[in-house]
């Protein structure tokens, strides 16, 4: 069960209700008139929750779990205890979403401006958005509908933003132009200048950061994340395409469609990043490369060259993830050499 | 000295408080009663200051210092100039501590709620409590006995702190169950929707993140860190531990009691470090694995496996930091023996 | 052009103006008199805005581009398109800085304190700053001409600010004393604690914070980034230094004059940089270290060890930028090696 003083479950729905929303197969004793309340983690579940297994790590949980329906993938059947109804679906992860999203829809905002929020006359806001307390909006911003502007959040000048944005707390927005089912998590800024200086001896001269941030539909950016504006051609994050926490994205970069940033990477200037490219954790991009199409960079690679689509990278200089693996190895054994050595 | 405009230093103290207070022996010309007014560091302390000895890469600054008293570890008691009276400790930064919490106790808030903060009616606020200007408190937020609320932060619907819990400016929380003597520095976001999608060609689904955070007592959480809630089970930071700036906590991760994460550490989603934990600055945990207890990740160090306990690693993929610095040992003979070569 | 919904230039510019203010010569059909409007990155200019080409890499978007007016090196000259008029620079990226800059002069604070910002009443601010929408002001605040605090920001008891200094939306400031015309852009967290603690099994033991961060003239520090403030002695970050988004800068850390500081970095308490050092994007720099004038820091690097001046450094632990490259032509070799073999 989830805890009630923050998630607010929309049940009970019915197992048949559940097996159309996945495209799953129910098994087991529950016919489909039978409801559930939650979701829940394996460990967690009761009798009146639904959980799911995708991760063979845990098929332990799942051989013990009390869950009332759990979403397994049809070779996994076996592994659940018996007389547990199951729904068998091709991407249980996947058919959990669905069915986690179901019972926890994403509120609708309730409407209004707090009155310590500041808004220019000129801001153009739907009625049926919700500023919270403290946030601000400043000359000729413009929303569509049913957009929430978090508390103490700041949303610059000009800045537009399209239907069913969500901006969390203390977030900042500069020169940005934002599609619609956007999300940006607390603290996270964008579009402040980059970081552009014409260096020399006698002091560094600031270059004017005159481009835009531009993202596209169902973005989401992650906590206390930082993307700069354009210098002068715009930074573009792409449709689709999920930011972790703590990324760092400079000017100019151009992300392509679903591409998938966790957290604490850093993606110098000008660098560009086609669709579905995924970088993982602490990972680093250098300026002015280009990364292809479904490209993978494993977690903590430093990438200093092109990397043609398809490819999977790792280890700085980055190189293909097999040559990678295999520095690891010699180095590794090198590393234990020295015992018998030494 | 300290700078009158932000420290108000509460002596004088004398010798013999002092020596209680660090259970240190007093050695050298001052008596018990000689007072002293604050704390210093060696170069800058005059005779009514009090300062300590513990790395020894300093000991030319106490051979010139002019501290009316000085900690010092029983074996550096040589070091110290002819005349200066020292206070004889086994842990000299310990006891320094210890003195100059003494000097500078925590302020008491000064209770109230600012008229520009923003607070729920049905939220429990002590009357004991600060809530800073532009703070938000949301429906349902229960607290403590002399929380404070740091300006512009926010505290969203249902966190719950414990008593004494101090959030600094800026920072945001959600989802938070919160113990007692919780210190959460400016800009932090806690609590936050986790990375959770169920990725796909046609687009990532987003998986509703239904967990808590979970703080326990005495955690001190850095400027600008981020810790996302639970996707199911609860993210769990342990009494005691003690995390920096800029570290990213994913969901469901656990971290054991009195754990130390320095700044810009990423811990990624449902790894598990047991107690006593110590990770180096830009180190970054692999997701799902554990850290046992008393285990030392070196700085920058990439952790893909589990680490026994008691273990220190380094390097990435991390391994036993001895193999490490062997690696490192060879490396280094390589590139220099190519000047010969090439 | 730039898009009127962020920008407004303050053109038309004469042909003559401009080769007064870069010091190029002007060569090409335009005469003196003849004016632009804006500048504009090569690919977007066109016959009103003036371009420039700084890097070789962009040559292409030079051939084709139908700016009026393009900043460029001599020896680059050939490179663009027939009958477009050059300002032939020494050095067109400082020079394109200066063009945009007179294009794009820093607009000039609306002055006044916004009634939902809180000022305490013995702050100091001349009637010439600009006190954003949610922005604090604690007591004991002064400031110079014409400063900007920027919405929800928070400015704390005893801070002191010179003239022209510009705080970005969110940020906050704590025991810091800054120079004039500096730059704090959004999220920043300066002053606040840094991470001291006594370490021991029974617990962590808090040591007070009691220096302050000094930040002298001309420094730009980017969204997000934490800079603590010193123990006992300053954190103090020199004269015309830039540092980038997200940079983590520890107690007691001293940077010397225009050092430039790239995105996420993270120098460890106590180190010192000496003047015009570079550190590049994601690199590190152990605690108690010196930093010589003039060297640098390659992106990702993590430097143990103090750095000579003028030298560069790369890698982990850094060495030798040359010593770093051989060690990765070896590893490379190495990993491919390992496809015969296997």
């Amino acid at each position: 069960m989830t805890d009630p003083r923050f998630f607010h479950p929309q049940g009970p729905i019915s197992l048949a209700a559940l097996a159309d929303l996945t495209g799953g197969e129910a098994v087991g004793p529950a016919g489909p008139e039978a409801t559930f309340d939650n979701v829940a983690p394996l460990s967690l579940a009761g009798p009146r929750d639904v959980s799911f297994l995708d991760n063979a790590r845990y098929k332990g949980a799942l051989a013990t779990s009390e869950a009332g329906l759990c979403l397994v993938a049809p070779a996994a059947r076996t592994l659940a205890p018996e007389g547990m109804t199951l729904l068998l679906c091709d991407d249980p992860y996947r058919a959990y979403a669905r069915v986690a999203q179901a019972f926890h829809p994403v509120p609708e905002p309730t409407p209004g401006i707090a009155h310590t929020a500041s808004v220019a006359a000129d801001a153009g806001i739907p009625d049926d958005c919700r500023i919270e307390p403290g946030a601000v909006g400043e000359s000729g911003v413009e929303m569509g509908s049913r957009c929430v502007i978090g508390a103490n959040a700041h949303v610059g000048a000009g800045v537009v933003l399209g239907d069913r944005v969500r901006i969390g707390a203390g977030a900042a927005l500069a020169c940005c132009l934002v599609g619609s089912d956007v999300i940006v998590h607390p603290g996270a800024r964008l579009g402040q200048e980059g970081f552009g200086f014409a260096m020399g001896e006698g002091g560094h001269l600031k270059v004017p950061q005159l481009g835009r941030l531009r993202i596209e539909d169902a973005v989401e950016i992650g906590a206390n994340t930082t993307i700069d504006r354009g210098t002068g051609n715009d930074t573009v994050i792409g449709a689709g395409s999920k930011i972790d926490n703590l990324v760092q994205i400079g000017h100019n970069v151009v992300l392509g469609r679903n591409c998938v940033i966790v957290s604490q990477v850093g993606i110098a200037g000008s660098a560009r990043l086609e669709d579905h490219v995924a970088v993982g954790g602490q990972g680093g991009i250098a300026g002015h490369i280009t990364i292809g199409t479904g490209a993978r960079v494993a977690a903590r690679a430093g990438v200093m060259r092109d990397v043609p689509a398809g490819a999977t990278v790792g280890g700085f200089p980055a190189v293909p993830m097999k040559e990678f693996m295999r520095q690891n190895a010699i180095l590794a054994r090198m590393g234990r050499k020295g015992e018998d050595d030494g």
